[in-house]
């Protein structure tokens, strides 16, 4: 955890005190159940609840002290659970292993974290939906391989990312249910000495499925799925981000990070405006990623469950839920304030000669009955000139002036053909698609 | 590629044949929609579909040779296709970029492959239950770290198994949903030359959904998430065929995959019977997992797109979807003709001097009044001495003759928890969580 | 193994016919030493040579006809040379394990592999220092963040390409001293039916040294290094060709790919060039980076071997090498005939207004007795007016007409901070460091 | 960076105080330089140098405050420095960026860390050696695939990762050359406002190279190389570390983790006693290993320089060395410590009813004239005899007692093959080889 790329909401829920709370609440309501079932006496449940409700303060350093002995931190914290409440106590985690703790307090944790960035989501969501409808036709040039292409609208590049966002956040609702689970089924998943009926109180009580099956531990596959999906969004960022880094280029310049006052771009050049924030975001989306191959190793645990998976989360589930927390929000930053310069978009639209039409007069001609090949070569050597140029020479009047290009069109049918307005017919039917109506 | 690892209907998709025809047919569909339009006419989507009907060979050395020239692909089979059909070829692709057809295409070869894989995880899961229901009450050390824990039976290992591959099932339904998708939009998307009928139509006959925003390009998170949830599924491979591996150790050998007559396990040791499918598959999942990584880096394309997705699809699409038919079938036919040895299963449950009861002892002590840390320190002390005999002692024997042991509990019920059936009480609620009723 | 991106030389070092070469190889040598040693008779050891001065062709389909039987390559490869030499050949692989043949083959063809990759490593560094040399003074723009910095020349780019790559070629040396090793062992590394100098032996006829102590096979951390270092040589394609990319943007449009005669850019758009040769070596980067983790995976192999490093070998080594010869080719290819624009070079480094010079203009501020903060203030002021008017203001002018500004600096003292040549004093001590003297 | 998973000397190395004193040097060593070619006066350095003379103490939360405006790291502290030292700090940084001082803090910081690495290693190597060498001749069974295969001593497996050691050892030599480089160039690595002599002073004074060619940063395949090396080293970890896994497995236990007085190995098991250290241990190894991920895609910065490569880096030097370091303490507290059971070894090494002699019978068969066909078959149908007896039966007397063996061999001449001692004939050769003489 880098404090600097982490908010308090999502790193409290890593913070041991949460860890402990969340133990405890799952040993209640076990006991509570087992209470029901006559295992244990009500009184039990009882003691663990009636102290719960006097607000205790976790004292983590005690728990700690007492693992730096029993080197097992589920006993540490029973032991120190037991100080507090009294003789009661030792009917906590009765029929129990740790991992039903363990585990299901991470499926909680996970749950929570999906939560908090759900929420992330919906507001980057919303900051790209504004932006979009600001720009829906915002002319600006498409570009393929880093070139010109054709006109789209600033809209569009928006709309395109807000569909790729809501497509993560329904992976995200899936990555939720799948780490959502609950498993209080003993030492190797059998029931053994607990009954299911408990799994299933506590499931309830703390919004999460009950494990079909459990080994000592929920499956793995559940994590690996998690934290790939977290993987995706992150690739997801980095294509906004690299987007923005792009827009951003000095000779681009049709998008600019907001820059605030008091800011210094370089301790050496102050004449420097960076991208930093969705550098920064590209740096995070790598980190994020980075995460998904331990987690994809951790699947196959040895027989019933070995502890290799352990340490891996202890680093990539604060790691990865707090990063990708802090990249949403930057990200929603960005898009929020991001200065949008259409004047340089209209600028740079137009520098190339008229080029972003080739394509139109293409068509035009194999319509008027020229080969595709012949009216390919008829546009291609024309393009190029201006290409050549520079964007000096005009597109338009090259064509109006090859007699091959005017056997086929008038040069009146060519201009016709250089029409912005043209490309953006479609651009209502894409918001549909993309927003709703 | 691999030959030895693939399968003939799984690399047949990934063919160039293949891959032109599936050109063909989004091209023809295509001209279909634009003749409907009344953009080209109706007779160049006749001639298509006429040549069509004659099942032409493709003659992918003839497109090779053009693409030579040309350095492009989609423009070197239009080429061969308009040397085959004749003028009316020159309305093909009319307002398209040959993206729409790559991508297209890629859909359709990449729901195809979901489909065998679908298939795949269909015979495995019908193996897994098989096996499954023939050991549900077949009793089995479970094992943590490595080390035995309590009872379980196999046919919970494998109810286990069955329950992580129908999750793995229902993650491919979702990631074959999203690289399903068709874009016919254009050179950037904005469907400037050509209508958004034409995606549906096309979409419509190739049974695949509408992109609802393409740049150039269909955007490739849905790629990353597809090849993301392969890696997963390889996972759940490893860990099952590290489960055999484990299993037919020359200590354990409770189970064994099966030798067939002729073979040799190894060149100099002719004793040798080696667990070489699930080593191999082992290794395979390391495969699957390495193209998760290339494949969330492709995420990012620079603006409407650029093309270096590409040639890291022309690897990990054949060989990630090639490798996992091929491994699935691999651990099918592991699993189906596992040979499982009872009786040694039961010789090693017992090796332990009764140390797998040591739990009920433990909850037994609690119940009858002992603090939990003086039953955990009585049965420990106890415990330790069986381990370190190797299980030459008996664990019943020694709390029967520890007075402090006896003090809270007769022998008779100290003897009372040595039952091994008492832990498979449940089997019938797990297998009903897992299999239904 | 994508033709498309394989060349020749290298694929065949992995073709099945070169690989039983170098096992004949192997076992012919073996056999020698073991003759010297009298383990066998000096007349097998002359059989096989005798056979192999004959130049017999591998009868590939033969040899995986019987492993079709006995399921183990190396034993159908012994059972088809001994039907081809006859009954002498029974002492071939005398107290040899399969391993033994497989892993030094191995070795031997990345040996091979790297010889080929070292010697596409000169011709790069050839390419790029014959460049550098030709632009050492052609004034560039320098860019952090994608923004205009300081004035560099192009020739320090390339400089900088050369000490990079310059180093890649000693990691790969390195690299190829890690796995060029040869292990004659038998099955469990102990010589124990086997005398050392076999090994010997046959390492000094192959080119390699002997590994000091192996298992059952040469340990696989030589392998996971080797793979890593192909990995960073990947990351370093990466970088030159994003540059490339970067500079042939259309707004930038300071370098560019050859452009062939009768190539096509785009099949909709007749105008385009786009970097297709870079944006596939960045894919092809991802490709070579992706095969690291399995290569990783492969080095915590069971006890004295298991062999599911095999199949992740079988892809990545051919994989590897393969991708990394043909990309290191066509980067030497892509810099040999990169068409360089200096004097749009000079439009870009221009188009600022002087930002350029912002920072001589703040240090001789400082010097002249202007605190730090002060100067950064005052030429930031300014410096942001010129970048706001998008280089139409200049900053000479704008500094000159600051009177807090000439109240340290007079005009002609600012002036002479706006010098291009100053930046490149240092150009031959940077050459000279980088390419000698 | 995990409290748990970290020691205090390489924590230290990253923390603010760490990072502000390193750079305070570079500035401070960098203004003396200066200072020498009459760039800035002599009293500027002496200030600096009579202020750190003091010992003051760095205030990370003044800096941190002042960053919080300016957003600018580097500035805020050389704010913060001038506050402290007074007018003459002006002078420092002059003609520098921010890089020169970030990047060669960083080589300092991982060339520190490099140097731990390296004694922890040396440590590693001491503990195995020293348990190598007690049990050079502990006969052990040799495992390919987990099944047994032929005797070995538990001295030769140390020795074997003695020698893996030595290799990652020589590595990160290797690998901290790489990183140990100062740059000291300007804002775009042309030393335009600072003389190259500058860096080879302040090089000098911090023990580091010159970097031959900057451009606003030290090339990231350095430290791709580096992170990557690390990666290695975890492979070899986690390889010992499932070694030691696997001979605790209950049914093995040859060699077991030391369990301190006090442990506990299960909340709900007594009798547990888990190999946690070293599955913890493969754990912390996919952890160093994801790191190199992030490291590889750092490589490609846009031209001289994005910042993307920073949040990286501030996750994985801190994280990658402070949890290698961990782990290669913990694996020398495993190795130091680890009960090694001879005599269950030799149970082991026998349990198979004399099969790990079957390979030296094959070749008794072969030299006395069978051919390697029926020698093979007729080993294999004895042999198989003794396989699925598990052990009861002896491979020695079905030897002896089958006709067509004894045709060949006499009883005397198969029994003089069941001889341990044979097979360690050459471990004096080995450990010469290993450990020298």
């Amino acid at each position: 955890m880098i404090p600097r790329y982490s908010r308090p909401a999502m790193a409290d829920i890593w913070s041991p005190e949460s860890r402990f709370r969340i133990w405890f609440e799952i040993e209640a309501h076990a006991t509570e159940a087992l209470a029901d079932l006559c295992v244990v006496p009500a009184s039990a449940a009882k003691a663990l609840w009636d102290w719960w409700a006097t607000e205790p303060a976790i004292d983590v350093a005690a728990i700690d002290a007492i693992e730096a002995v029993t080197k097992h931190d589920v006993i540490a914290f029973l032991t120190w659970v037991a100080e507090q409440v009294g003789d009661e106590a030792r009917f906590m985690h009765q029929g129990m292993t740790s991992s039903d703790v363990l585990d299901t307090c991470l499926a909680v944790q996970l749950a929570r974290a999906s939560d908090l960035l759900l929420a992330d989501l919906d507001q980057l969501l919303a900051a790209i939906k504004r932006r979009a409808v600001e720009h829906k036709l915002t002319p600006t040039i498409g570009r393929s391989h880093g070139i010109h292409a054709e006109p789209v609208t600033f809209g569009l590049k928006l709309a395109q990312a807000y569909a790729e966002f809501s497509r993560c956040r329904a992976r995200l609702v899936a990555a939720r249910a799948e780490i959502a689970t609950c498993a209080i089924s003993g030492a190797v998943g059998t029931f053994a000495n607990i009954h299911p009926a408990v799994e299933a109180h506590v499931a309830a009580k703390l919004g999460l499925a009950v494990e079909p099956v459990s080994t000592q531990v929920i499956p793995r596959d559940r994590h690996a799925m998690f934290f790939a999906t977290l993987g995706v969004i992150a690739g997801s960022i980095e294509r906004l981000a690299t987007e923005v880094r792009h827009l951003q280029r000095t000779e681009v310049l049709e998008a600019e990070e907001y820059f605030s006052p008091g800011q210094k771009g370089s301790s050496a050049m102050p004449h420097k405006r960076n991208p930093v924030l969705t550098e920064n975001l590209t740096g995070l989306a790598r980190m994020v990623r980075g995460y998904v191959t331990p987690a994809l190793e951790n699947v196959a645990l040895w027989h019933e469950r070995d502890i290799s998976h352990s340490s891996v989360e202890r680093y990539i589930a604060p790691d990865a839920t707090i990063t990708l927390d802090f990249a949403l929000a930057r990200l929603t930053g960005v898009i929020d304030k991001l200065v949008v310069y259409p004047e340089r978009m209209a600028r740079n639209l137009d520098r190339m000669g008229g080029l972003v039409h080739s394509q139109r007069v293409l068509l035009a001609l194999t319509q008027a009955g020229v080969s595709r090949e012949d009216a390919y070569r008829l546009v291609q050597r024309n393009a190029m000139k201006v290409w050549e140029s520079d964007g000096a020479l005009s597109l338009l009047e090259l064509l109006q002036a090859d007699p091959e290009v005017t056997a086929a069109l008038s040069p009146e049918e060519i201009a016709a053909r250089f029409d912005l307005g043209y490309h953006f017919a479609q651009v209502d039917t894409i918001f549909a698609r993309v927003f709703g109506d």
